[in-house]
């Protein structure tokens, strides 16, 4: 069908001028849902002029402050303007008591209903799913437990052309098997078969995001063919021993696992706040992979 | 000698554009404080061009979120950037358990000690002295226990002219005790009156931050004659009902304290994100007390 990813924050834990700490808004065919919330997220989102009436989810991929800190803001604004509807938080263990305890020194609450989900760490898993997209989580290599996420858009059904529906006379009651890949059986006993009668159903697109990491193979697997791949590059390839040092990873290995795991696309993000210039950063990845991108607060990467 | 008071933020809960959450940096002779740290605090102490090395201390008058969740970011990145002297945060019970909880779950630690003094509440106590200044609490009225903070800088030492000291042979060894007020007695013991060899020293200059509060006229006897008052103005004057329902008060009330106080400067600010226009806040603070200003992000006040 289709999907969007906007960038609220793609820097790493220092924010400099217009370059925020983490945070995504990834949106599916109008589901929304927000990948990790840095400090100032919520400036960004009301910069950005998102509407976060319908967020059905958070997912934060570890309790480093860079990756969750917006949070507490966030969730108060909300409350402030009125939200009632049930929000999922995914993190970590941890982040429910912490908020409980700001709740309790602060002798507040919200007027909607904040479930927490606490996730494990070790192997994927499938940790959210509604009529539109899963989503099941990447295990990253990093200082404490870190969860990237893998958002898989639902195949869609197969269309049929009403060219057809008229030609055969097939009847309302066939149409949602049809659809879903069964030929048409006429009255008379004549088999139509599917491929005869509908065309392929839209694409449905994938979207990793890997922050933080160190370069860890293991994920290829789990991300193998994604059409984009969000992968941290907090360093430049000369800094290789700190990124390993800092459980992060450079520009070349990025694209390495870009190009080792087949993706279609690949942004990078999560820069220390050294590189005042990323022109270099997009240099280093295009020579390895060349449909790269750079993440930038504010810019909105849409599919297709 | 010489005060002076940069707005980091003056909005209230929800920020706005430029307009951040509650915070403030407080400077006496180059001793530097900061009074509540709302989200962005970071982010505007970068934009304000302000150098954090020397912040001997962080004063946080109540634990709802819009005057402390920037604390935890800028903690993290002051020891990113390589603070190591200890730093002062004084504050209501409870922020130490937030972020001790954030320190465990992140599996993190600062490189500077952090020594967290809790505040009582209900009178006003001296918290912290140096050198040069004295600061208090002041008890305000809002929906969880939160002070105020009163900085007085000390009184400086009288001025010996130079010329005097020559006339009179003054020997170092008295010069000290005349800065302080004695005579001088020379060795015929004839005595010189002090007033005839000193002027009177430097101003002191006094700060009273009361923020966030309804109107309370317990707070005159604290606050009375001081230089310049920092009062929380969240409505304008026909929102006296609601003002008083959430613990806040109006502009007509902040300049009313003002007024009874006799202080010698009124400013204003925690506005609610309903104004987007503030010419009406100062217009009703004026009409009442003369003498009043806004606090804008980023406006520095100079005293003298």
């Amino acid at each position: 069908m289709a999907f969007n990813l906007t960038i609220l924050g793609a820097n790493s834990a220092i924010p400099i001028g217009n370059r925020f700490p983490t945070s995504q808004i990834v949106e599916f065919n109008q589901h929304k849902f927000m990948v990790d919330c840095g400090e100032g997220t919520q400036l960004q989102i009301r910069k950005n002029k998102i509407k976060l009436q319908g967020l059905k989810a958070i997912f934060i991929s570890h309790l480093h402050g860079d990756h969750y800190f917006g949070i507490f803001g966030l969730l108060g604004t909300m409350n402030l303007l009125g939200r009632t509807v049930p929000l999922q938080i995914f993190s970590p263990p941890g982040l429910k008591e912490i908020i409980d305890l700001q709740m309790k020194v602060g002798n507040s609450g919200y007027e909607f209903d904040l479930n927490f989900i606490e996730l494990n760490h070790g192997q994927s898993e499938l940790i959210y799913e509604d009529d539109i997209v899963e989503v099941s989580t990447i295990p990253l290599k990093h200082r404490i437990p870190t969860n990237g996420f893998l958002f898989r858009e639902k195949p869609g059904k197969r269309k049929i052309n009403k060219f057809h529906i008229e030609e055969y006379k097939i009847p309302v009651s066939q149409i949602n098997g049809i659809k879903e890949g069964n030929d048409f059986v006429a009255d008379n006993g004549k088999i139509i078969p599917n491929a005869q009668i509908t065309t392929d159903p839209p694409k449905a697109w994938s979207y990793a995001y890997c922050s933080d990491t160190k370069y860890s193979e293991n994920i290829i697997p789990v991300i193998k063919n994604v059409d984009v791949l969000y992968h941290e590059a907090t360093f430049l390839k000369t800094e290789l021993k700190r990124a390993k040092n800092t459980g992060h990873s450079t520009t070349a290995q990025a694209a390495k696992i870009a190009k080792m795991a087949e993706v279609g696309e690949l942004i990078v993000g999560h820069y220390s706040a050294r590189y005042k210039d990323l022109t270099s950063h997009l240099e280093e990845t295009k020579e390895i992979f060349e449909n790269s991108h750079l993440a930038i607060e504010g810019k909105r990467f849409e599919y297709p």
